[in-house]
């Protein structure tokens, strides 16, 4: 049975308004990501990206980080759904090694999301016949769930605070995190109002990014201490969110999430830290909740009780997470396996965990719990 | 060893102007496959497409599929290179089931090539930073190919009428193919020109199509005769045109042929008939030559001496291929597949070439010779 290892990783700090194109960004990171390995070339490239048909005019992402990497003849093309674009580079990475036929594959996600209207792009990835129609976002979608949650349940928006108090916190000792500022519980409540019962506070800012790992299945290309990706799941749910029976359920995180807790062979209790997909602080309420990490309607429990923390006994966004390390689209599940992978070879400098960890697990969204992707990392 | 068999395959007409969106045309189709197949759902699907992003505003066309043929729950997401965009659904159709995680893998193309400028979307192929702001278009790149062609080999533009005659004759007898209609060699000489050397009978035809097929590692799930789908390779060459030492030896070509026969143990004698890409002539002549069947500068010869007409050695667009069957970019190589099986399984009608064939080749470009996909297919 062929095992799949993570060789290397390497992420390009987020950043606002980079001024580099696609082929020199995702070029230069894959060339460092090589020489790291000591590899001249990889047998494959998975390319993950949401919106470089809008915003770069560009369509043929594989061929064209290859060239920026001044790489010749080598397997290459673009992976994605949406937002959770860069779980489908992973996966296609793990399915690549998996299948014998490829023995190092890299999963590299980039985004620039300027020039031009990210937030517009960002919306196809809802019902363009009948949500886009009526004038629904990621914004507006994400607010019509967290109004519902609050009402289903008779919660407070308070109640969420901690999710992005413990974002900033963490990403203050993230070397490649966007944002590098404390925020207090008040300043997160009090902040401006984008939809309600959204406020800015509860939502993953737009910024550039770009990060890549290589997989292969011999060990010995690992350049520390060998993490194994165990199991990498994908599930769907019907795209028009007003069709769900249970809007709130998030019914493709909890399938992805089972189906890679029986590939593992683990249970919820068996994971010691989770990077999950804040986009929105709901989804990640919602997200804890679907993977068994809680109860229905107890996800925001997890955050006022501080065992989401750092110290705490289901540590998330360890790096800053969407909300504070930030948001490139199709680059985000490449930074949140990179992160996993520093946390578990004990690397993660000031954002480390405790050190007595094996497992990570990461969740990654398309649309509004529309596509859903369950990695889980061991140390070997 | 995991082998890849391919257990049915459907295809709509292919048309111009279908009414329908993509969620339901896509939708149509694999509730039809699945029912084909005896199958309430398959594990796994991947979508293969180029243009949505503009033309339908949709972006998240996994799950779109999934939803609009009634399915919960599968893993789906979207994989693509331009116009060999088909190609990537099989490679990872086929990688997937090799991996041994995946029963049973749906590659699925569709395309709907209006309302909107699809020219201008297909140009996104390019590279955006120099050939676009060139004004170079698809057409516009391949005909400076063509001419760098026919000056370098000193060859007549009536030399290729044939590749066009064969695809028009063959496509008559294809159900689903657009174009019904004969075409003699003097129409052909003498059509429009569109950008010359391009000539309107050069190119294949805008329009809309949906093809699918259901590849499996359980041989008993076949519906027919069984074929497997003995290699699928893929090559890239620089995205840039200019910037590629011989760009009239189409490298990525020769490549990925060069590793589809490794893989299946088969020589260009081996091959009983060729599907390849023939959106503009000089692609298919250039294919030819780079994959082995004939020398650099007498790809056309195969077409004036009728070796690739269906009585000939090497039968090409045996259904008409992308000229006469028609191009519906991210569906495209999901036709080729489909009648290559059809072929295989001696199920081609009025189609069918000679009855002792065992092996097929597809090649799918995307981009003029950057993304170059062979899938080399065997009855069992």
């Amino acid at each position: 049975m062929t095992q799949v290892f993570v060789a290397t990783s390497a992420v390009e700090p987020v950043q606002k308004n980079i001024k580099l194109g696609l082929a020199q960004y995702g070029g230069n990171l894959l060339r460092r990501l090589l020489d790291q390995a000591g590899l001249d070339a990889p047998d494959a490239l998975y390319v993950s990206n949401m919106l470089a048909d809008e915003l770069q005019g560009q369509k043929h992402l594989g061929a064209l980080i290859a060239s920026g990497a001044g790489l010749r003849g080598i397997e290459a093309y673009q992976v994605r759904a949406a937002m959770a674009s860069g779980a489908m580079a992973l996966r296609n990475a793990y399915l690549a090694v998996k299948s014998g036929e490829v023995r190092t594959a890299v999963a590299l996600g980039l985004e620039i999301m300027q020039p031009g209207d990210a937030t517009a792009a960002m919306a196809k990835a809802l019902d363009a016949t009948s949500e886009i129609p009526e004038g629904l976002t990621m914004i507006g979608i994400n607010a019509r769930l967290f109004a519902a949650y609050l009402d289903k349940y008779k919660i407070k928006h308070s109640s969420f605070a901690n999710f992005a108090r413990n974002a900033h916190h963490n990403g203050i000792a993230a070397p490649h995190a966007l944002f590098k500022q404390e925020f207090s519980r008040e300043q997160i409540i009090n902040s401006r109002v984008i939809e309600a019962p959204i406020r800015l506070m509860d939502c993953a800012p737009i910024c550039d990014g770009a990060a890549a790992m290589i997989f292969t299945s011999d060990v010995s290309l690992c350049t520390g201490t060998p993490v194994e990706l165990l199991a990498s799941e994908i599930a769907t749910d019907i795209l028009t969110v007003s069709k769900r029976s249970n809007p709130l359920s998030l019914d493709a995180s909890r399938l992805s999430a089972q189906k890679a807790f029986k590939r593992s062979g683990l249970r919820p209790v068996d994971i010691d830290f989770f990077e999950l997909h804040d986009a929105f602080s709901i989804m990640a309420c919602l997200s804890l909740e679907a993977c068994g990490f809680a109860e229905p309607g107890k996800g925001w429990q997890m955050a006022e009780d501080g065992v989401i923390f750092r110290e705490g006994d289901l540590p998330i966004a360890t790096f800053g997470g969407l909300k504070s390390r930030g948001h490139p689209i199709g680059a985000t599940a490449l930074y949140q396996a990179h992160e996993i992978v520093c946390q578990l070879r004990g690397e993660a400098g000031d954002c480390q965990i405790r050190q007595d960890i094996r497992t990570g697990m990461m969740q990654s969204i398309g649309g509004a719990g529309t596509t859903l992707a369950t990695n889980i990392f061991k140390k070997v």
